[in-house]
């Protein structure tokens, strides 16, 4: 039987894949590092969204790819915890985040070195994610890189996909002079929460600033801005802040974002930072996308993250 | 400024379109006989559902046919009230759904003779529309076509639009002996639910029934054993009851099901029933649908219900 | 270099492919029989149309199946002459109507014998084609297979999709009692355009007429009205008489019309009559058909029409 | 960690579905009774194929259906081993085949109470997979749906999709008359290979015949012909015997198919046949599909095989 | 009745949007600024088009985008009128063509101060339009941008989307020397074309001109040569300016051209010329688009335009 | 019959196509320059691919854009040959491949000045085209376009796309330092092929290399590498090169590649080189496509590549 396998497919002796450096944790032991949280929740969108697939579809690119770095001529090595999903509420979206939260909050707690990596469903699993890990890694500091404040009113909707930074201001989990948000748009975002985002003394880095000054003053204008005043940061990546032409698969697509290089410096630049301890990938519905590129960017984001941080 | 139109569409003037019998309802006066109430919920889908776009699919395709019905030479005739959409919350489904039954118990109060039309949205919407059905036009029965039952328990995942007629059996808000469930089918539905339909002493006519007795039969067995029981019969159309051939923009879609002229026939022998005094047509996603053919075989079953009622 | 071949495709030497009865028609000689004309204008239509894309797609459809009639033991054999296309207008489109009725009058008028079989194309090709072929046919009968009556008036829109067989029947081309319409639905038409219809002593044969009485019965009461009051027959076939699930391919689709077998069987009836004398298939637009189906099922209509011909 | 799962997804803890059924096979013990073997080879494919994919997508859709058959008020039960994918070679279709042969072989002499149910894959795995069945479950008969004889010479493409009993007539491993071909069509054959079955006795069964005498006829007639006379029979489904209209997914659609009601009897009437000891089911393209559709009808004949068998 | 609304959405208290700048014309009073004017005519164009779709869908996403702007944090204020569409002709592209003439001159003539943007519509309507805008606001300049000379001769089509300017030029509408010409492509245009324009004393930029001296010059290039010498100018947006990943919903789409950025960058320089009183987009097939990114792209061209405009 | 014409389409009289430059081979004569041959394999691609389908997709649009070069001002002219495409074996990989060969090489012996442009298929006809290349055109270089080295091992998948660069350094017939490869990506490639190719003195140019050095600076190094030592240089254009937002139509997509302008740099800078004799364009998959923006990309570079060298 020795050409039976569970699921027919090409193997090259030689390649190594990022699937090779997943391992799934069975529940026992004590992860540290990087560790894959899928938190597939769509229905707390204020647009219609297929994000809940996003964790499988990201996953299933790790076998497409290999560990193999031309630039740097060097295969990437560690380990890749996967924790699985949280499992979603059907019709209880405040259940479903409630779930998110307490499931992050245990890992971390039993997980001391854990890095967690959010897998989205949405922007509001931020919320959760975020409340969880500054519960457990002390006073934090967040970057956001998105077109959209996510700064709404939680009257008018409910916690939304566009509320998750709101609720964490809202709720004095970050100061507001610990949240960074780059790449906010025009036409994307109300002047009434660009009004609050300034009150709040957030740093808000437009689209604009971002051709300026480029990605590495901005990286470093953030981690100055941090350094010394929070003991973790927690690195938000919404994908609609790239142009639509890189990322058909986000609902809130746009033309005036960023290109996918310039999107994966700013990757490498956060990883380069050791106090960046929290990550999570939203907003990609690859029921819109075309032929996955958004979740294929989206994984050369976790591949250029780990690639520095190990 | 004669060519000037707010949309251009070309204009025959002979031609008269079922757009032409719809008249938006402007909140003043009372509404007799058939109304429009677009119910526009897909959140409370077990699986991923654009159910919510469903309403504007069906309403735009009112100006793609004609009121003429050739086989009888005759102009349909009437006035097709809408009364809009329901808006939904954003993140609490069962607000969205209290929202409903709020909606259609006020315009049921308030408008005697109504003959309320419910466009889903998902099946979840049929519990809070039958609830208020219920409260405000006396002891009821219900003729579903639905290839499922919709009995499932409500703790796994909460009032989804897999448990509408559980709710309803378990509320008494219809007995069980006056529900009757038609075109159910094989593996698409549980066991325990169909225990659960015999001990209600539920009505359940598989699609075995269907190819066997037939259309006329069928609805006269339900019709004998509701008149006389009950003061008004609400009918429910769940579009997945089609083979999937003739309703591809169904979310839960098989083999084995309806065709279209079986499904439309049902509609006009239920059509013919004074006692039917409300309706609704649910489980389109016109997201999945193959050039909306889902939502012109509602629309179609919409017109076939008018002609024959009006 | 005994493998370069001007188009790469694998050939079976047993398999004779209906492409290889086809013989493009040069200019010189006189054809006899059954010939191909495309008539490629989509812009008479009223809806958005790629139907001048259809005669490409049949023809393309003529080399993907065989010329052996399993049903009944042997291949069909002749030659189908192909007379290439009509060049269309670009912004004219009564230019182009004109230049489709005096292709076919010339073609015609040369080609005593010639059995013209056009390829649409939307429907408004039918006025100019049946025009020309009655102008060298002599005293015609025509019986269309539609969904629609398409006797609207002239002035709205001018001469669309929609009045071919007004223009016939208004110019005197056409007695109304040698025209016969099968498939007609409801929906569809208006009751002005049905009470001209009447006026005029068209046969018209609803989709209840259809189901009741067959394709025999129907095409036997059509040909014993025509035989000794016309010298010629014309068979016109919009695709969209059939349902939309077995023509999604139609711009006009709806639920209700015919299956595919009875399709074809009316059209293995009306072939088998030899007053029938000229041919089209229209309503086509490849870009919303779906694995081009609506296109296979017009070649098969081909391929039925020749098959009892030869 | 209460929420974490390998892969999120609702579970209703009264639902059966198949894939509960579904064991797999970990290369131990002796398996009796049906089990999976997916045979993912597309390159075989006279055509542009991706039949490779089937597997995958019908095993995916076993998670979507239940166990419970509502026409008998019963939950089917049993074990379906799942042995896996046979891995293929990716640039040497003949050792691909050679490869199902070889496992299919050893599966079979190692179980020999095994029912083997392959998985395609195109219509080229069953040579492979019919010549092991012979093998090692002696003199057998095949009973195949499909709208082409596959009979074709095998020196102009080499052991083709278009060649399976061909190859299998040729060798000597099924004698002609102890194979039945159903739902054969016009258009679709040569005559050289309708004469050549002819000449080795095949028994042919035409779409008009299917119609004419139906499926219990029919199946009556293969079974009558066959028992007495082999060990065991062999089913294959190639589910373009079905009109591209229910099949949709299939690379060599057509109109003048069954419809999937015809399809699902054939495959109940044959699965009662204990003498039926081996099954595959091939020809679907899930990147042609349509959602799914022909992977759905070909699960559901899965289900109806099983169904009826256990 | 609280929840009822006529089309149901979601409505954050704080955020306004462009749709809500818009205020629909009721044929009263006099419109000064910016006015949209919706010219669906697709059926002038050379090759196959849906462009008459974008008026809607350009239209639909100013709801989807915010009036504020980030990058100068302030929202966008102003009255943007809209006419509606003009209804085209079905079958007569040349009395559409007229009917877009003499409603744009009845509305220039009225409306003093008006500012016309036309939303094509495929490239002809430019004709029409800006020789209307000329007969008003008398001696015109007129700027392109576009891949495309469009200055085809007139006999082998007639008016078409590719004669505009030819027509212009031709009948002494706009001096030659007035005409600028921004993007043109290599192999996208004719010599002989490229010649008349050069005789014609036309200012021709192509894509490598644009890159090698950036929007800045060249716009101030146009404006200088344009300034003293006109009363006013008219800017002329064809889609397929734009390389093909940018706006893959045009027509005639290829790689070479601008990013969105330079595309917008454009549009801000002229918007900030008060000599430009006059603008059309055009070129945009919604059903050839993916995701509506080219009506999204042309919707922030409007958003930019008023932005510096008003 | 002046309107007829074998293929419908509009002509403008002053518009040369670059169809119009292509002459198709009738078997006689000698070829001088470049000449198509098309390549259609696609079975030895390790992912899915319908890279066969690429020749008809690349030949059909030398029709939808002219030879006029607006930057030079002038017509493109010449004559490019079309050999047609070699038939591939339905079954026998290893033998199409061989096809391959054997007709290039003839080709090649028989025309001593002919070009050749293979039109793939995979990069598996790389390897037989560039042997006979090599057999045919003395001591050859080759410079290769592509994210991935392709030079796997040969035993575990034969000659597959994978592997053409490996097959031609191991049996000789380029010498390493010989071969450069530029594009070079992260993540697509495993150590072992790197080490390999830096054993065997392979110039590898990976994608950070070419962002800093840019297209004139890499080439020039290629060329002086290769001036003097070989006779003859071959380019081979893998289009997965590009970006994923690029050249959406490659199987092997990702982001971090080349955006269009680059590339078409690269070839015309290539083109330019005298000793380049040779030229290929693999790794299109229509199927895939957007729009045959993939497509129209390889055309382009056809086009720049031809004018360059006429
Ligand atoms: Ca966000
Ligand atoms: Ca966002
Ligand atoms: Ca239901
Ligand atoms: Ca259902
Ligand atoms: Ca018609
Ligand atoms: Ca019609
Ligand atoms: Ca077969
Ligand atoms: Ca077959
Ligand atoms: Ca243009
Ligand atoms: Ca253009
Ligand atoms: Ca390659
Ligand atoms: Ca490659």
């Amino acid at each position: 039987m020795r050409y039976l396998n569970k699921q027919a497919k090409f193997m090259d002796r030689y390649v190594r894949k990022w699937s090779g450096l997943v391992q799934e944790w069975d529940g026992s032991g004590t992860i540290g590092g990087p560790a894959l949280i899928g938190a597939p929740l769509a229905k707390a969108s204020i647009s219609h969204s297929g994000a809940h697939l996003a964790p499988r579809a990201i996953r299933s690119l790790l076998d497409a790819y290999s560990v193999y770095r031309t630039e740097e001529d060097r295969d990437v090595q560690g380990t890749l915890h996967d924790c699985g999903d949280i499992v979603m509420h059907v019709t209880d979206v405040a259940a479903s985040q409630q779930r998110i939260y307490e499931t992050v909050r245990d890992l971390l707690r039993r997980h001391q070195s854990m890095l967690p990596i959010l897998l989205g469903g949405d922007h509001s699993i931020s919320y959760p994610g975020i409340r969880a890990f500054a519960e457990e890694r002390g006073k934090i500091g967040v970057i956001v890189l998105d077109a959209h404040h996510d700064l709404r009113n939680l009257e008018d909707g409910g916690p939304s996909n566009g509320t998750s930074f709101r609720s964490l201001l809202a709720n004095g989990i970050v100061e507001g002079s610990h949240l960074h948000q780059i790449g906010i748009r025009n036409y994307a975002n109300a002047r009434a929460y660009h009004e609050y985002a300034k009150e709040q003394g957030v740093h808000v880095y437009t689209m604009g600033e971002v051709e300026r000054k480029g990605a590495d003053r901005i990286v470093a204008a953030c981690l100055q801005s941090l350094r010394g005043k929070v003991d973790a940061v927690y690195v938000s990546l919404d994908m609609d802040v790239l142009d639509q032409a890189f990322a058909p698969g986000c609902p809130a697509i746009g033309p005036g974002g960023m290109d996918s290089r310039t999107f994966l410096q700013f990757v490498q630049l956060l990883a380069a930072e050791e106090l960046v301890q929290g990550l999570d990938i939203v907003e990609i519905d690859p029921t819109l996308d075309v032929r996955d590129m958004t979740s294929r960017l989206a994984a050369h984001a976790l591949f250029e993250f780990l690639s520095v941080r190990w």
